[in-house]
C-alpha cells in the first residue's frame, strides 16, 4: 500500500466500516481527516476512534455542509465516502429521513467535492440491496437493479451521482457494492442496523439467538478487515474500468449456520421464529456475490472464514464491551 | 373511456401534458382537481386551464405538501402524476433544485397519497431520459437504466418509489416512459424545456431554426393528444402486469427534418451550428421507442404524423399567441 503521507478524507469515519478504514489508513501513515455527523441510529461511536485521537482529525458535521469547512478538504488525495444510513427497516418507517441522509446529503457533498478537489478519487460504499431479490446466484455487477426498500433506492441514486460525475470527468469514483459485513467497531445496540450485529449482541450476552423463518437464507458475510483491504486497494487506482464493483464474502452460509457458530461460542441456543411484521416484505431470500470482477481488477479476494472472523469479533467486544453494550 | 363521474387528480395540471390531460378528462365528464405549484421554469401556465375554470378545480401548492389539503383528495379514483421539472440542462446547473422538485416532493406526495387513498391507481410520467445513451434502437422497457444527467437520476428515483409502493400493494402505479412530446399548451418561452418548444417558438416568430451538430439525431416525437389517450387508457386499468411502459412516436425523424417541416410553415430556414457548452455532454444521440408493450397491453398506438401535429400545434399558438409568447 502506498498511503504514507497521503491526505485522505473518510466520511462516516466514526461508524463501523469508516472507523476501520480510518484506523488502517493512520497505520499506513496517511494524514486522515474524518467527517461524521454522528446522526443517531447510524452507528457512529466516538470510542471507535478515541484511541487514535492523536493521529486522526475528526470533524463533526453533516457531509452535506462540506462547503463550510472547505479548507480542511483542499488537497485531499483520496475520499472514502462511507457516510450513510444502512438500515432497510428504518428506511421503510421514515423514507424522507432516509432520502435526506443517503441522497440529498450525498448530492450536496459531491457537488462541493468536485469544486474543491476536481477529479479526486472517491471510494463509495454502496450495497447489495440495490439488486433486490436475486434473479440468479451468485450475483454479478450486471444483475438488474430492483431495490425492494427505500434504502436501496436512495443508495442507488447516490451511486448514480458518483457514476454520472465520473463519466463527466469531474470525480473519479469507484462504487463498492458491499454485502453483509461484521467485525470490530460495528454497532451492536441498534437492532435496525442488520442481522449480524443483532446476532453478535445476543452471543455476547450469552443469550439465545433468534432466527426468522427457517434460517436457510444464504448470506456471504465479509470480515471488516477484508473490506478495508478492498477499499484501500480501490483508492489507490485511478480511472478503474467500471465504476461498480461487488465485494462479497469467502463462503455463502445459511443464517442459521452463522447463528450456530455464535451460540457455540456463547453457550446458548438458536431459536426459530416467524418473520415479524415489516421484515418479511423487505427480505430478499438468499444472496451470494460473484467476486470475479474485483478479483480481476484489484487482485482482491476475501480471506477470513466466518468462524475465524466471529471469534476475532467476540474477542474485540469482550475487551471493549463498555463502549458498545453499556 | 369510462371517466364520467370519476374523481381524478392531475398533478402538474397547469403544465403541458397535465393541462391536456385535465381538459380531456373534463370533456369525458370526470370531476377534475389539478394540483400545481407553478414553480417558475417548469412550464405551468394559468392560461392552459383558464377557459375551463368552471369545470376544473385548481389548487396552487407543492405536491409535497399534500397532507395539508387532504380532504380534497379523499375519494380520488385515479391520479395522473405529471408534476415535475423536465429540463435536463437545468438539472445540471442546479442538481439540488432538481432533486427537490422531482424526487423529494414526489416521495412526500406518494407517502401521503398511500395513506389518504390506499391502493389508488396512479399514472406517472417518467421519461426516456432514464435510459441514457441507447445501447440499441428501438429501445424497449428492458434496456439498462443509465441516465446521463441529474434529471434522469431523479426521475428514475421517483419512478422507483412508484414501483416499490406498487409491489407492496400500497398504490397501483403505471410508469409511462415518455419520449419527446409536442403540441398545444407546451411552454415556448423556456429554452431549457426541450428542443421542440424551441423549434416551435422560432417557427412562430418566422425565424430561422438552429440545429446543433448535423441534426441527424433521431427522435420519435409524439403529438400530445396521443399521449393523453395513452395516459387515460392506463388510468382505466387496474394492476397492469408491468409497472413500466414506453410511450413513443409514430415515426423516427432526424431533428433536422423536423426543423425543415417547421421552417416550411414559417417561411424561414434551418441553420446548423456546433453544440454549445454543456449541451453535448448530455446529448444521447439518436433515440427511438419500441412501443410493442403498450400496444399489447393497452391497444394503444400513436396516430399523428409529425407534419400533421406540427400544423395543428402552430394553429393553436397563432390563435393563443399572447398567452405563450407575450
Amino acid at each position: 500500500m502506498n498511503y504514507a503521507g497521503k491526505r485522505v478524507l473518510v466520511t462516516g469515519g466514526l461508524g463501523f466500516i469508516g472507523s476501520n478504514v480510518a484506523v488502517r489508513l493512520a497505520r499506513e501513515g496517511a494524514a486522515v481527516t474524518v467527517l461524521d455527523s454522528t446522526v443517531r441510529g447510524c452507528g457512529a461511536n466516538t470510542h471507535n476512534l478515541a484511541p487514535f485521537s492523536a493521529q486522526i482529525d475528526v470533524i463533526n458535521d453533516d457531509i452535506g455542509a462540506l462547503s463550510t469547512y472547505h479548507s480542511s478538504v483542499v488537497g485531499t488525495d483520496v475520499v472514502f465516502n462511507l457516510a450513510g444510513e444502512i438500515s432497510h427497516i428504518n428506511s421503510m418507517r421514515d423514507p424522507v429521513r432516509d432520502l435526506e441522509l443517503n441522497t440529498t446529503s450525498q448530492l450536496r457533498f459531491l457537488l462541493a467535492l468536485r469544486d474543491i478537489c476536481p477529479g479526486v478519487k472517491v471510494v463509495y460504499a454502496s450495497t447489495r440491496q440495490v439488486y433486490g431479490v436475486p434473479q440468479y446466484l451468485p450475483i454479478n455487477e450486471s444483475h438488474p437493479i430492483n431495490p425492494i426498500d427505500f434504502n436501496g433506492i436512495h443508495k442507488h441514486a447516490a451511486a448514480s451521482y458518483h457514476r454520472l460525475l465520473t463519466a463527466r470527468g469531474e470525480l473519479d469514483a469507484t462504487i463498492m457494492r458491499l454485502t453483509n459485513i461484521y467485525g470490530p467497531r460495528m454497532a451492536l445496540n441498534i437492532p435496525e442496523q442488520g442481522v449480524l450485529g443483532h446476532f453478535f449482541r445476543r452471543a455476547l450476552n450469552g443469550e439465545d439467538i433468534e432466527v426468522f423463518g427457517d434460517g436457510q437464507q444464504l448470506r456471504d458475510p465479509v470480515y471488516v478487515d477484508d473490506i478495508v483491504e478492498a477499499c484501500l486497494l480501490a483508492g489507490e487506482q485511478k480511472a478503474l474500468p467500471n465504476t461498480n464493483m461487488n465485494v462479497g464474502g469467502l463462503e455463502a452460509l445459511p443464517l442459521a449456520e452463522m447463528a450456530r457458530i455464535l451460540v457455540a461460542e456463547a453457550g446458548s441456543e438458536v431459536r426459530f421464529r416467524p418473520f415479524p411484521d415489516g421484515h418479511k416484505s423487505i427480505d430478499i431470500g438468499s444472496f451470494s456475490t460473484d467476486n470475479s470482477f474485483i478479483r480481476e481488477i484489484l487482485g482482491w479476494a476475501p480471506t477470513v472464514p466466518f468462524a475465524t472472523g466471529a471469534r476475532l469479533t467476540l474477542e474485540y467486544y469482550r475487551e471493549h464491551r463498555e463502549h458498545y453494550l453499556p
